[in-house]
């Protein structure tokens, strides 16, 4: 197997101070160790993360400077000595979870998301925002050929995080579960991952766009915060049973939802946190958790299984991911659209301009 | 099979309105329906609860007047036509839980404490504060008659539920369980539950003799409140990878245990509510309870596969729960001790006096 | 609420004696006990099981003279004093569990098709080849109005038992379950759950009827074993990795199936048993079964959540079960085809002729 | 961090043709790849896999020339450059998955002992039958330095795998298992572990000195399968609801338990297999394994975190495994006493010597 020409030079968006901006020029192209590999990022989607990152919104430290960008989809141009079960030619996806040590508790129990050790693309290593980015190769997905590396590229985060949280919430097919914030880009792959496993929706968001949007995906009700005088009673009353659903999944950007949730699952139900708003809290009345018996957890990202299953649903057609493609050069542009609150949807960058 | 000879009237401790007092007297013997039981109570514990329930002090509407007590342990002298499974001569156990519909999607999945029709013994229907009461034959507890009934009392409400707790948590023998308010009673009861299933417990409480009180009862290690400086540091360094527990139980009666839990639980940990101080909230940050995914839930009385796995262990002698045994007469005082705060321990009445 | 006019006798086929035949006669209508209700059956499924109980062709011991039929759909007439959660007017389904205690460990822990004193329609107790039937309120199946009662009369046996195997198998949305018996009554249904649960299906069945006939129900691939020259290794390459799928659901009627299924699953897979050839063993080596960690186990009837949750599939349109219908009266035709192993597809009587 | 000295040459035991013998001679120290460590083996446990290995008994290749050895306890002396957390002097053991790819779909789900790529300690790569042996870092278990490395060596493969089995059987503390062949040296283990996890055991072996020996490692009752006259019967009665225990766990050298446990376990019962009798078949008959529910698995070696558990049992004291020393060059003497069949007890060889 011979290995295709790689440059030594490539082009990068680099943010060299926190606060940024990002900056597009060449840098050198990085060698991966033993058990990396070194890919030919294709496109790679940008996620509200980079841009926390940029501006060092986090309690967690940053690497400085940084290549963002952590939804990376490319070809494996090569390999470490170790590394036999990626070939080059291998199609890949780089994710949040670049890599981690496999050998404490939870890597061995296939928690590797909450490895203390966790290397995180475009955040703690170089990401996905270059023309060729280096990732362990136990951590980066698999994809087969016949997957478009364009379309692909949001479901690298958004996808496997909401599939896991849909997991995490153990709700199993035939059953509810609300989506708060059903008519965003997370919000539109979770409906789209319920229908696909069987589970009915309730789709939460405001307006009658995303109600529109929301039945087209699949939902089987919408409660519109905007015109709702009672949402803990509306969700309740779009199950056939009116208990309510069996699950919450929490994609919201404010805390209001958090406080709604556990009102409206039914006894026994999960309230299933994903989205962060800044500084938010959790709580709730410790006489009904209680005598519901009502469960609030967090989910993070998903592990490598949970990446495949994800890929796997997208593989088969089940998930639309619309997206708008853009070169490289012009990250900062969608940086300052996020910043100003003006983002409509998920763009890709084609790194080849 | 000939019914024992069954008086018409009984002693039994009344309250007539909300605010109580219990008064002591003679009133009509029930008549059970076709699938109860009538239970001549030898002995009731004495729970908190029974207070509550007097006071009206919940947001459940309490039945008036009122016959207290849950925790009665006797024997069955009559039964309905439909009760095949339990014999004129059993002992038997009432429970908080006194009967359910038993085919509610809760009922049929084995969670029928979340039963919307469930009835609680001496809050919605009459219970254990006299000599002779009614309960659903399919919800009593089975007790073999080499159970002291004097002795098992406690059991069934405190042991059932702190058992059902440590399930709940889905702690595996081997691992870690922290429990606040490991110095009372219900805290005593949760550490010998542990040790008899293997699992490893940190004592959180106040004071020396708590220490040491918890340390004859198995307790790995403990973590005193009134001289700890950093509760949440000293609580994960009481774990041998200083991760912290897999699960904390709380048992307080005060809301900042809530808090604290969360951050003491190693990633992926359950925080068990099971206490309920007065207009308490549960409170976690969103971000860390999502990237460490922490699991907040609450867990009420067990169901009735709980109830005779939690009698099981005691009926081993691996459960030790002190108490004083009064007569039934004498309730009020007990209740008077638990207005002021200076109960301490638990207490037994006994019926014949 | 009036109770409707209740005849006292009625039109059933009745079974004399061991070997039959059935016999259709009027017998008198049976009074439902104090948890009991009466059942009008406008419809009822013909099972080959009815054909077993009438030539008593199992170790079981069954009721003489016997009214056979355990897949009846009605309308509830009467009901006990206890009954409180069915009301007169009701549609209910009677189904092969009739009754169970409610109160050993079993029924405790929603097992309660394993209680040593459960009750069986058409075996044990008379079932719903009758115009009024009684059954254990807490145990008939509950319909929705907008139901038909003709059509859901196959799935109270045929398609709980199918979905229940499903559930055991452990088998989630986006893995792959092979069906040995596709192309049979169950293997239709099965594939159809299957589908309605993000399931992908290998149909293995015998010719190309089959093929198309399964393709249509949504198998995901297809195993002739007709033209087959290597069934084990046909399997396992209908999985995109070819590791075999992740489960077996064995609905044949002969023993070489169980044979296979433990080698054609992947490691960790399982072999759910669910049909019972007469005098068929397990068999399977134990070196593979322990190095490849494969388990092996029968799944039985339904509990009542399953038979909710399998009618609730029904009930979105999402299986469909073909059926004929001819007469109550003609139930013995259905047995003359069934012996001589001519029957195609499914029967239902309609207890009105 | 300074290397220690390590020689060129060290002493093995080296089987250089199938069948054997072992030849005690010299050869050359191995050198760590850049993912694994050289440990300098202090002891190692015999197991009859060592045997059979040399003989070529089992349908899987095996390396020859081979260094066997599978139960390793020693000190690491020079690791890779990608190894970062086992530390030169870290105190480690070698089990029989000495490495396996960490990437598969199985690896990813902690299931390594099933990777296809798995390699196998004394069998399929060189194991811990000479001073210097090498290992993939991210396997070996680690052992804390106050256990002694001569008495762990059993418990690196016998004692992980009964842990493992009791874990597949899912049986919950409080409830009971059965154990066949509970006399020999997995037995004995086997015992242990029930208790320290809490659970009930019930002892099956043959004669009165395994009766007392049985008795004094915790089991609840003995079956004699030499003076029983229905075994099936006898360890029903055992367990106090005479339902029998909730799983057995086979650990005989034989076939015929294999065809009792499916009788004797109660309904939803979990048969796991774990030894491995040569060519011996499970076999059930279809109708009761699904009437009552019964699962047939089987249960390999414990994957890395179940082999921190079950060292961390043995650590605390709470698991015995006696052995006899005696000298790596001894050990054709042991399969000598292996092969006649006169083999007592477990053998440790001592490196030094």
């Amino acid at each position: 197997m011979s290995n295709v020409e790689i440059p030594t030079e490539q082009w990068a968006q680099v943010v060299e101070q926190i606060g940024g901006p990002a900056v597009y020029k060449k840098i050198a192209v990085g060698k991966p160790g033993p058990d990396e590999v070194l890919v030919n990022v294709k496109y790679s989607g940008v996620c509200h993360t980079d841009l926390h990152a940029m501006m060092g919104d986090w309690p967690l430290p940053v690497k400085m400077p940084l290549v963002g960008g952590h939804e990376g989809a490319g070809i494996v141009v090569s390999r470490g000595e170790l590394v036999k079960d990626v070939q080059i030619g291998d199609h890949v996806g780089i994710k949040w979870l670049n890599g981690s040590c496999l050998s404490c508790s939870y890597c061995m129990t296939a928690d590797e998301p909450l490895c203390a050790e966790a290397q995180l693309s475009g955040y703690t290593v170089d990401g996905s925002f270059q023309q060729y980015a280096v990732a362990k190769a136990a951590h980066v997905a698999r994809l087969s050929k016949d997957i478009s590396l364009e379309a692909v590229a949001p479901v690298l985060c958004a996808g496997i995080t909401v599939y896991k949280g849909i997991k995490e919430s153990g709700v199993r097919p035939g059953q509810w579960i609300a989506i708060a914030g059903a008519g965003g880009g997370l919000g539109n792959m979770a409906l789209q991952y319920c229908k696909a496993m069987g589970i009915h929706t309730i789709a939460i968001d405001g307006g009658d766009e995303k109600r529109e949007a929301t039945a087209k995906l699949g939902a089987s009700a919408y409660v519109d915060f905007f015109t709702s005088k009672d949402l803990v009673a509306d969700v309740k009353a779009a199950t056939p049973d009116r208990l309510g659903p069996h699950a919450a999944i929490l994609l919201a950007v404010s805390e209001k939802p958090f406080q709604q949730a556990s009102e409206y699952v039914r006894p026994r139900g999960a309230v299933v946190c994903i989205g962060l708003p800044a500084g938010a809290r959790i709580s709730a009345p410790v006489f009904e958790t209680v005598v519901r018996m009502i469960q609030i957890k967090g989910s993070y990202v998903g592990n490598r299984q949970d990446t495949q299953e994800a890929i796997d649903f997208f593989a088969r057609g089940l998930i639309k991911a619309p997206y708008k493609t853009i070169g490289l050069s012009e990250l900062q542009s969608v940086y300052d659209l996020m910043k100003s609150g003006k983002i409509v949807g998920r763009y890709v960058v084609d790194t080849s301009r």
